[in-house]
């Protein structure tokens, strides 16, 4: 599978060499004169330095270590003060793709790699449609994935832990449910509308006051897919107005959850308005509304892992609005269970029976 | 058994929350409207989220993640946007007693908790009496909460560790033996006497400077009770002066130890005078010279228990002094070993010999 | 074997109770009034307290737990409230040797202990010939210290790692060649000449302006030793200017690595120079300069700490450089096998194939 592996941005950062764990595997990113970007395993094949404290030189990573050049393909090409390379000098590189300024890397048997599985979010390369913060944002979770994938298969957190942020009322719970499921072969889509309400407060504050007293029927269109990418289409319109399309509002939003290791989680996002492009303040105010439903989501989810660790023997129970997840998990183990004998790289088992 | 779980007042400023962990069970405690305090699972039964970061409602306890409702009983009654609850839908309950401000939890199986068993301190509750701090004291050991226990079971050490503080000389663990080691199933009780001595530092700050230079014989009846109270009754009179009583003076203290896991405890306590009652400065000083002590053990305690990590084959050499907790730690596994079939619960083995 | 165990002045200013782990063992050091240094195993045989809060009493110490009194040897010889004293009431004793100001202990069977043995290193004791530092430096690493050996054993990496500071340039790789590998049953010696070369950085600091311009023919020998001692000579003199010696210019360098726990190494080290020996700014100078080169080496070997602990599989790859330290770590192995029977207390294998 392709996993969301770095912003463009993070790589020029990082001196154009980032050090990054995915799948509990150590990697370096670097940007190549000619072939683009490359990903390599992060430790030299002779004494295991870091790559990531060489330097980029043309299409090629120096350790600087002992001096080791490695080529685009993890092939050492120098090594100083002595003539023969043998075969064996080499680490593992790995197919990077860039798109809508994020990496994806394939973290499997190269020569499966195919582009086009990856789940392409068109609004990051529309800018005159769609307008998204200055750059992509990073988070850093102390927690699994799938626990962050179970806070977005179901919404009806929002009304708890998000009342008064992302949410507006703990009505949105008991009035509300998700529709419509769809079950994919390698996720799911979900809509979840609620009709009637006030105007929730991120939204609240980057519309006219002349509306904040308009009622609103709100949709959130949701799709889920393998390893861990959340694609999300949200309409407001004024209830019943036909007419008035002037105040249909739509957003578009994406996050990317990828494992460093079992219990912990890179974490991409953006969210984007269609509305009003070029009054800056709206991605600022919308940045900031997020982040801070994010950091609620963040207390118990990194609390959830932390009782999951101490409770390995946890045996979650579930109900109706569970449906999503448990759909999404079970896609998870066929996945892994298929892609077993070819893919010794990707993390197999869960230790834990939620995790 | 019962174990000293929360000062009152722990919960109160927990916002009535209070997420604690004992035997390595993550709990929450909160005071419910008309059923006394509550003891829970710290963890949902639907995610693994944590009930400490719920909403107490009346009685009840609400999960704010996706809103499921807990009665005192651990049994969800409601779940936000769907009807049917599952019959196992529920957290373990705990047996809980607040006595003297203290409240008692008892983690074994609750048909076999009998609130008479728990080792009462009447002095807490006996303010005409007894004066003791504002509020009973709290601290946090990383070791093992028998290390503690070893500790207070051989008052040889005072002479050495508290040589300048409880102490007041090294002669104490030349010239004093403990006497009239009463061995019982449930612990033991001891009695030290030290004749003819200077009042040792923590007394002579509350007393007269009349009487500073008056030799005292002084008395400690100590108690040590399953799995971890120590009450001790302390005396001080003028050495043979029968006539002058009013220069004895008599102290109470309690000290309870409760594993939280098997290398860190919870540790409560206070210190109680009985004369001078209306002086409040002298709950000040003794709480001082006794935190100035307690610190002086934790250096040592915290030490062993890296030491004891580190060398887990270490096989301890004993001698007489060691007689009151040697009884003391085979009592606690006689009792181990006859919970073992009924509380799983229980820290059952101890990995380390001493441990 | 003999491990570098402390710096004198490290025990002075530990109050004379040195807490040192050595090889995973935690050990007490201190002074006795009249046999010397003392090193115990650093916990009572009592209750496991450390000797290290303890209270040394002329040749003895005394545990400050509750009292027992320890000979040179490790035996207990007074037990306060007690008359008697079994014969198990001991802890073992190590045997000590100090040279030229550092601490040297044998980690092994007493008997065999002959300070011989010891890797001296003269100019320590010579300073009408040698002028080091105030006194000698002390270094913690994050890594196992085969990671430092290895480091020092191929100075290939001078080049790269320290090009602006130690090394000078990067030709340094690529012109000079490890010679005359002399393959010992303890180690290993290595000679390593760059001819015609500018100063580097570290030595044109502390020579006058007059010769930055002149080219040197630089030559450093270097010896290896069980467990980890290194011991350099180094030469700097001007190209082919045989007449010209008043520029030639020598110094000594020691370089002590002991385990402290198989991930952790203890790190001593002195710089000493030949010439000019009654200016201060010249020891000042050189270890700014040295301190600068180990910090540039301690990021690389604290990062292949991390990595070969996050790939506990990685087989390294070699080639002509690494003889030196295949052979070191060959004869380690060895060294190992034939002591498995008699040292029990010898780090005996390594977990992970590179350590």
């Amino acid at each position: 599978m392709w996993y969301a592996a770095a912003w463009e941005w993070e790589v020029a950062e990082a001196d154009n060499k980032l050090a990054r764990t995915i799948c509990e595997v150590p990697l370096v990113f670097y940007k190549s004169e000619s072939k683009g970007y490359v990903a390599l395993d992060n430790r030299c094949c002779h004494r295991s330095a870091p790559l990531s404290l060489g330097r980029v030189e043309g299409d090629c990573l120096r350790c600087m270590y002992h001096g080791l050049l490695f080529n685009p393909a993890g092939e050492v090409i120098e090594i100083p003060g002595q003539d023969h390379i043998g075969a064996n000098m080499k680490v593992r590189s790995y197919p990077v793709c860039s798109k809508g300024g994020m990496l994806w890397i394939w973290m499997g048997d190269a020569d499966r790699a195919d582009e086009s599985d990856i789940h392409d979010f068109p609004p990051l390369s529309q800018p005159d449609q769609w307008r998204g913060f200055d750059r992509g944002d990073y988070l850093h979770y102390d927690a699994n994935w799938l626990l962050i994938v179970d806070n977005l298969s179901d919404f009806s957190h929002v009304a708890f832990v998000h009342a008064n942020t992302l949410g507006g009322s703990e009505a949105y719970a008991y009035d509300t449910q998700a529709e419509d499921l769809e079950k994919l072969d390698n996720g799911f889509k979900v809509v979840r509308w609620h009709r009637n309400s006030a105007p929730p407060p991120f939204h609240r504050k980057v519309i006219p006051a002349a509306e904040h007293e308009v009622d609103l029927d709100r949709c959130n269109t949701m799709a889920m897919y393998l390893p861990g990418v959340f694609l999300m289409e949200t309409l407001f319109e004024p209830v019943g107005d036909n007419a008035d399309q002037g105040r249909r509002r739509e957003y578009r939003n994406c996050q990317f959850m990828t494992p460093e290791t079992r219990n912990t989680t890179h974490f991409f996002w953006d969210y984007l308005h269609g509305s009003d492009l070029d009054n800056p303040d709206i991605a600022v105010s919308l940045k900031d509304s997020l982040m801070e439903g994010f950091m609620e989501d963040k207390i118990f989810i990194e609390e959830q892992q932390k009782l999951l660790e101490k409770s390995p023997d946890f045996a979650p129970k579930s109900f109706t609005a569970d449906r999503a997840f448990s759909h999404f998990r079970n896609r998870w183990k066929i996945r892994l269970q298929e892609e077993d004998e070819t893919q010794p790289l990707q993390i197999k088992d869960n230790p834990r029976r939620i995790l």
